[in-house]
């Protein structure tokens, strides 16, 4: 029988193929592109595995496929998301996002981070222990759905409905995670929460020739007006009462950042920008990396936006927004406050319509089992101490599956620095994939002995 | 030999028939869609009526269709354009903008206001005339431009150089016109300048993720703080110096105003707004119309605009400004105001991108004989006085060709106040299109008498 590593070693070719026939699959949620295929090769990539799995439906959504296999007096659950975001811009794309491509060592698709790339590898994983060191020593419980990136919008109704499976596990492994731009594996224990939705102001019943402008209300200008009282030019949000929602970091939480390296001049480099907002560096943009909401403008339209030049006064502007949050703020909150502070600054007729769900804040405690396991796990793989975030600077659905249901939950993947996740050229780099594939192994084991 | 109205009445159909031709040939100089062939359909045209026409090249744009018929004491100048602006967006045609269509007495295509119908249906007032009454008491001289929607940006330069062609005519009869909402026919003796340009907003160097949103700095938030500084909430225009350049209209002005119908609550619902900004009605809503500049927005796009969400810090936003001038406002100095407010108000890092050449302000005498013979002619036309307008709330380039040369203009067509000029379902009632081919014949009997 060879070793875990021999065959992996031995697998390669084929672990790598089913990771370009899992990223060649468009899996869509947001434009309902490729989502019943993609559940279809997940569900059966795990029956392949030897898992008990199925495809539980999701009223007007997309199925969760819902897996087990092992057993043993821990449980460990693990999510993961077969949908991906939009790949628009095409055209900033080096190869097509459908068509996954090695160069230089990296495999170039959408969602070949995120999340598929970590989604395969964990099976890939199972299967190579499966097949060298025999059974599992604990039970794996896998909730794969297909809505994370609109959102989640039902997965706290699909948890509420399927609690007994969920309930009792004693730590969950999250979708995601990277190296840092040290090299260091990278362990996330929280979450931003989340609100996303669309601002829409409508002015005449059609578009006018712009000579009209002195007289008709021109909707994109009061867009713009509106959004000024959103946020101001030193990056201070200004909504009203927004900031009395904002808790500090609290001792222990500032003390695990402090730790989190944060080369500025190199992270500069990266995005390509001479300074960060408000010329934060250090631990400051650390800080306010992950401990400080933001609202984001993530699109904006309005009139005529082609070729050359067309004078008309649109009768329709919109913006899609996006607000991060911390402790304490809710989805909930945000919204309320939103809609009385656009009446209260004269702007009652703009409408806001919210197109997803909002997420909850989730943060683990850092002295957790799963926490510890992953520590350990991260040691024996990587040949080196892993940073603890208490929080990353995105969202998900943690609170829902996790949090709730007082489940601790981390974070770990086999992303690196220039990911390029949500956008074009999307990659990941081989190396790290394989990586993570014994990160998986020394997870399993280190959780089960804990 | 027939009359004048009889031969129109026989010749009916065919003027029909050759207006949809016009019509159906795309001329968009903005996008460089079927310039060539429109030109060729023009000259052809002229050509037909026995006109001395040509081609006369622009380097690095659009041919201007020249062409002279007839001689006399006076000499008319007619100044139309074979270009039209974009069709877009092309869902809120109730047919193809391409395709014109007859509905409820209506002919609807893109360019059948703006200018093809007022371009043609001179031709065919030619020809009735030459059938009907003989030789033609004046000499008539067409320049035809194909860049009219794009601001003109070579006209300049053609007077320039064909300036013995153009200089010493009396009179010129401009492009555009129509009945107000009270069917009275308009006579248009002015128009405002107008300088378009874009800003462009840059950020990092990919669309990022936005949980990076704390640190990186987003473009388009920064666009909709510089334009919250060019204009505010109370429709005030908040450049720096730009009101010191704003001349108040003198007394005839004001005199000519004040016989303008303005129905308030017509004109409100036409618009389907509640109000008309800061709550203007009649005299008040005609003088913000006429006599103030304006800045609009005419397009405005960043990051992800399509169906769903997707959380993306994007890295590049732009926008379309359209600025309507009065005098003593010019397109350079705006220029100049504009840039040195962004300076000064922190946003020197916006780019101005100038995608058109400015029209500076037009002008002519309300006494010139050109407008009066347009008034005869509109009274022996339509029964009735026409409205004059010292300016009209649109551009052009009128000084360019007219007052640039101290050659009085005078503009009048076939629209009427439903024609959506640069809008989805451009129309004009069939029925005004041969009344202003009879207001053409009264103009050049009462121009030629004068």
């Amino acid at each position: 029988m060879p070793t875990f590593d021999e065959y992996v070693a031995q697998n390669r070719e084929r672990f790598l193929n089913e990771l370009k026939d899992f990223t060649a699959q468009p899996s869509v949620a947001a434009q309902n592109l490729g989502m019943r295929e993609m559940a279809d090769k997940v569900l059966a990539r795990l029956q392949k595995l030897g898992a008990q799995a199925r495809l539980i439906p999701i009223a007007d959504g997309f199925p969760v496929v819902y897996g087990e296999i092992g057993s043993g007096a821990k449980t460990l659950l693990i999510y993961d998301h077969y949908d991906v975001q939009p790949p628009e811009p095409l055209d900033l794309w080096t190869t097509p996002p459908w068509e996954p491509t090695i160069r230089d060592g990296k495999i170039y698709a959408r969602g070949v981070a995120d999340n598929k790339g970590d989604l395969l590898l964990r099976l890939q994983a199972v299967e190579s222990w499966l097949a060298t060191e025999g059974a599992l020593p604990l039970k794996i419980k896998w909730v794969i759905e297909g809505e994370e990136e609109i959102g989640s919008p039902n997965l706290g109704k699909f948890v509420a409905a399927q609690r007994e499976l969920i309930q009792g596990a004693d730590g969950c492994l999250w979708e995601f995670g990277a190296k840092d731009s040290h090299e260091n594996p990278m362990l996330i224990c929280g979450l931003k929460g989340i609100l996303y939705l669309e601002l829409h102001a409508r002015g005449a019943n059609r578009d006018l020739h712009s000579g009209a402008a002195s007289i008709v209300e021109n909707p994109a200008w009061r867009l713009v007006w509106a959004l000024a009282t959103l946020k101001n030019e030193r990056d201070e949000i200004t909504i009203d009462s927004y900031n009395d929602y904002v808790r500090e970091p609290n001792a222990l939480e500032l003390e695990a950042a402090s730790h989190i390296p944060f080369d500025t001049d190199l992270e500069l480099e990266k995005f390509g920008v001479k300074q960060f907002i408000n010329g934060a560096r250090d631990f400051d943009a650390v800080k306010k990396l992950y401990f400080t909401p933001t609202v984001t403008i993530c699109g904006i339209q309005s009139g005529y936006t082609g070729a050359g030049g067309k004078t008309v006064l649109p009768n329709h502007a919109f913006v899609k927004l996006d607000f991060r949050l911390v402790p304490d703020q809710t989805p909930e909150l945000i919204l309320d406050l939103l809609r009385r502070h656009l009446d209260a600054h004269g702007f009652a007729d703009i409408q806001i319509v919210q197109t997803e769900n909002g997420e909850h804040v989730a943060r683990s405690p850092l002295d957790s089992a799963i926490v510890q396991a992953a520590k350990a796990a991260a040691r024996a793989t990587y040949q080196r101490d892993a940073v603890v975030y208490p929080t990353a600077a995105g969202s998900g659905p943690m609170y829902d599956l996790c949090q709730q249901l007082n489940i601790p939950a981390v974070s770990a993947g086999c992303g690196y620095p220039d990911t390029r996740g949500h956008a074009p050229d999307e990659n990941i780099r081989i190396d790290d994939y394989f990586q993570s594939i014994v990160f998986i192994r020394e997870l399993i084991r280190n959780f089960a002995d804990n």
